[in-house]
């Protein structure tokens, strides 16, 4: 933690959480990795009391909602922590996309929705995914959708093509982004919202997309999912109808925020492993691999680089905490390509110096090199970031640049 | 083919093993990396007519060994083409760790020796392994083994623990290195090489090793071994007592050819693919992904590392020929490093070329990307080639580093 | 500014600081940089009184010496503010060599040494040096010395070889760094710091060394000296002897927070001026240069890195401010490094954006290009840097690196 | 020399050359920066006979115009070793601008042109310059061109404003680029080469542009010339009306060749100066600075570039020269780029590595690194010839790019 970001509160549950993911989840992890998901399933939620005990269930929410109720720079911190492994997060049920899902009910949900989905969600006894991206269109485009969500009577009639649906598998519901307006002026008002159990005919899972080697499943998935004269009644509507994108920009600044400090995480338990490895691998009599100087730079530039990632992250989350997520616009740009590169480049030395070990399974860091390679890509490529941030700054200085 | 590296003899092969690749492997390769390797195998077996008749059979064996005869620099540029797929060098018998063993057995092998192993390697009937690096010393210091054979009566008996067997599932013997004369003064006279059948009960296969997610399987797998008072007679001892590391030496400069010209075949392969999406991707109405000049400059800095690659591999692989091996020590350290180097960086861009898709396993890409991550360890750390080529230059300086 | 470090005391202060820089040091700086330094020096010093009236005349101080009394933090923010003009800290008198000089005689200075050299430095009216490096050793090393002082009766015999004595050109006085205890047991309690006039017979000013093209002159210079038989009185030691690198050390942590602040001034107005020429470039009818993604994904890297320098070096400056320079010597290692190579990156892409112009003297660029290439080596180079930072991390996994 | 590069005739000059300039070039180059031109111009021109008698004078002529008949591979190799040092070129008469407009009045030159001003320049008694860019339009669009000339009877009026003409500063003639054609359709069909006396009243030389701190003077300038209603016979017209960027191009390719091998011989200079450094610079007792694993990776890193560089730019040399110059223009385009990054490189290791040394004037590092940062700008920027490449590439994919 750093000095100026910490708060009592924090650093009540910080302890707690850091003593159950040693207890509990990293001598775990491996073996999880390498087992079907709904037995993982079974055991992390067996885990759930003592999750619970550690005040930090639910991490992201505030009290009235069950949650520890801590600020958006402390459940940063907190964040961090949990990304340390592929199940923190899961373990405290505050993991994507439910987290995001579940802000969406509590802002956008009718009493119904939230009795009949989001009560189950907040108590972690299921699952929900989150349908966005297409394989017909650039997902660095985000406005143009083929999914159409027609009215017909009392109910949206869904037809599309979906992919990169993050956990459909074994999911209750999805929440689907389809064009219900598609003669709106402003591309940004043709797209609305709307919640769909998965138990419907009309919504088909055609496959867990194989990724880096592996389809996975269960939570641990990417699923490419059609919806064929998909029916749900118009109350399944979040919001209002081309309310879509302003929705979807709500969730976007703090799921930044969540998945930068997730990434974090991750870069520092590679650094610890990378220091561990250094500090005794022995590569002859008597000499350390930690006492190479291209390791010694590896681990300094390391540490500044995760050090500089931090500070940006947090400040950018003060911003959006204290003026709001409109005037923090551009950091939220900035972080993702930022700390995204930087977790690509500690991942990528923390296993290299671990040599062979380093693309074995025996350690968690192939599972980061090879995971983690999308992160430069998903929500938008880093340069489509770089370039939107660029082109925003050089407004300030009178070019209207095209996209 | 770079006109002043071209020759009647290659050109000849060259077209119908491209034409070849093109009608038997590419087509299947995405579905053989998802399907068991016996299966595979047989596949591949099946396709030996074919790969026979382009002339490219046994590609690096001399004509008197049944292979085409074709110089070091014009089998590096057949190399490169085989290694457009992970699937090539096996479609034409001249895959690792095979094609080294085989050179070993041509060259020490007894007539006993190559009657009972060579034959069957040479027909592709069979497969091998060759077992050097250990878990309990760094691969950058080769000279550290832990394994020994020590001589009882007229055979060895063996033990010793190694890892990272290449292929070891399935292969129908191994080449072990193992230390004979401990007492040697130079502990690059302490090794011998020596073969043994993977059938006798002290060769133990503990696991296929899972790198990036996957164990493996048959020639696609990387073993953990255990020699159990392994007896072997002592007529399988390849060269002399001692000669190990010299053996390894003169299997290593080919070897170095070999993947760096296939490392550059992946090059070729994941270029054309980036070329191919940023040519045919449309961002939005009319504007084609291969406009944006961050593409284009990904597009011309790969294009230049992968000639000057070539460029260095092949004139490594002209001094070898006309001057020998040891000639061209410093320029086989170089190409090591550098070559390695560029294969990940335009494995990388391609796969972030193709954004989501590139990161699935509907392309080669995430396979390039996760599987050659090994390229800049195997063999030697690339840190450790880059301080001995440096050792090496600062002598000429008067400088006596250390290591 | 960044809101969560800012305060009505700086702000007080900012704006007429840069009004200041506009109206009298921009217009100036490029025909100040081809003129002779004495008449540079009187310009500058007529601009005294207005240069008093914003408040931040010898900005570092305490108001009781006569400063606005700014915290670390704010200093910091200003001294970013000053760094965006070679000539901004020599303007409010808190340029180096002389602002830590300043430092150490109001710490350590005798009173009459106070009167005669700290009294007139404060107003502006002399010049002063600092002689520690010396070329016959690295220095990344700065325990090995060759200058001595020996004492003689009431008087220091100093002998020695110093060079890139900043400023030493017209300065009045300098501080010598010479061994006083040779026979001292920690090489860290064997040199002192004392001050010497420059006019007496035994200081020679061999040469205003020649760098990147130019020998220098006055302040703007760096100079080899010699020390032949220098005769000081013993009360012009500063501190007790021996505690020369006690002394150097607290000069040095205040010192790197202003150096890096300068540094990021130089890429703030770097990258204003990379903005503006990307805003306004016509490269074709109606294609400007900004609308090119390679520019604009320079522009992002850009931002994001200086926002992040910005970050980790107000935060190392606020640790040091609440918890002691001790507890914040990582981040001061960190910084340095980190800093420098984000200034090299920012000035070489703004000077590309500049095309032709760039390497032209029209600008502030190719100025800011070779001046400030000694950032990565002053001070300890990098490389130096970053070993010892990983030295200190790995220390805690219980290594105990040697150099 | 590369081996499969070298040749009798090749090797009959090289080792005269390497001595000339070992013992009368190196030892004057730093005074010879910090000294006038034209007693420079008179030092070198006394050592005429000494460069005549190895045989390189002229050297990039056949012997049939008085130089050494080399082919391009063989002149890009010494090309390599007169750019050692910066007054290479100049004693052997092959430097820039003077030997491409050589070229140009051999081919397009009247005999009253040749006898005029081609015999004095073959003589290496008068200088010329060639003036081609304007302040006005980007340098990366060649055609957008400003200059006029205009017929008026048996004279050329012209009229224009160019920048970077190099070495005009006393020349005697200047080669210009100016507009004959603007109504031709074709762009590249409206310019013309006309040459013009210096000493007439239209020409008016501005001034020589400082740059990076220096205006320089003589040949080793870069002037800001303008064209005031300057006349000169319409039997100055090199080739004919609007062939002027036909003829550009052709002067390009070669051009090309020589530049790329100058900046490796400068790459080679800093290599070997980095080397000696690193082999005899004392850190602390008995640990030499080449003992670091960061200088060994800089220098085996340098060596690998340099290399590759130099494949890449003979084998295009060789290319052109087999195949002509349109053949290899994809291959032209490439090296640009990719030395002019290399030379970067190396030249800012090899100062780092002299540390604080490194940027004074004692070595000639910092005269490279700041007088070489133009080659990434100069005659096209990089990210211009990347676009370029990639488009050209593209396009065989079938994407018609726009620029």
């Amino acid at each position: 933690m750093i000095a100026s970001f910490a708060s009592p509160k924090l650093q009540a549950l910080y302890e707690p959480v850091q003593q159950f993911l040693h207890d509990h989840i990293y001598p775990n992890e491996l073996r999880w990795l390498q087992t079907p998901f709904h037995e993982v399933e079974r055991e992390i939620r067996a885990l759930r009391p003592q999750a619970q005990a550690t005040g930090a269930w639910n991490a992201a929410l505030s009290e009235a909602e069950g949650g520890p109720g801590l600020k958006l720079t402390e459940f940063a911190q907190l964040s961090e922590l949990l990304g340390t492994s592929p199940f923190g997060h899961l373990a405290f049920n505050c993991q994507a996309p439910d987290a995001g899902n579940i802000e969406l009910l509590l802002q956008y949900g009718s009493t119904d929705i939230r009795e009949r989905y989001l009560e189950p969600l907040l108590a972690g006894d299921i699952r929900s995914c989150f349908a966005m991206t297409e394989p017909a269109y650039a997902g660095s485009n985000p406005v143009r959708l083929g999914t159409t969500a027609v009215r017909a009577g009392d109910e949206y009639v869904i037809n599309g093509h979906k992919w990169f649906t993050t956990a459909a598998d074994g999911a209750s519901f999805t929440i689907i982004m389809a064009v219900t307006n598609p003669e709106a002026e402003s591309p940004y008002a043709r797209a609305s919202m709307i919640l769909a159990p998965t138990d419907l005919p009309g919504f088909e899972l055609v496959r867990n997309i194989p990724i880096m080697g592996h389809a996975g499943e269960g939570w641990h998935s990417h699923a490419e999912v059609k919806f064929n004269n998909l029916r749900v009644p118009i109350s399944n509507l979040l919001g209002r109808e081309g309310e879509g994108f302003k929705l979807a920009q709500e969730r976007l600044g703090p799921g930044r925020i969540h998945h930068c400090m997730r990434w974090i995480g991750i870069c520092e338990r590679s650094f610890d492993m990378m220091c561990r490895r250094a500090a005794t691998r022995e590569l002859s009599e008597g000499r350390m691999l930690g006492e190479k100087q291209m390791v010694q730079s590896w681990i300094a530039e390391s540490r500044a680089q995760i050090d500089a990632s931090r500070y940006m992250v947090l400040h950018t989350a003060l911003k959006m905490q204290e003026e709001g997520q409109r005037a923090a616009s551009t950091e939220i740009s900035t972080i993702k390509f930022f700390v995204a590169d930087v977790m690509q480049r500690v991942v990528d030395r923390a296993l290299q110096v671990h040599g062979a070990l380093g693309i074995t399974d025996d350690t968690i860091l192939s599972f980061f090199y090879r995971e983690e390679r999308g992160a430069r890509i998903y929500d938008g490529p880093d340069e489509v970031h770089k370039a939107s941030l660029a082109r925003k700054i050089l407004k300030q200085y009178g070019l209207k640049a095209r996209r």
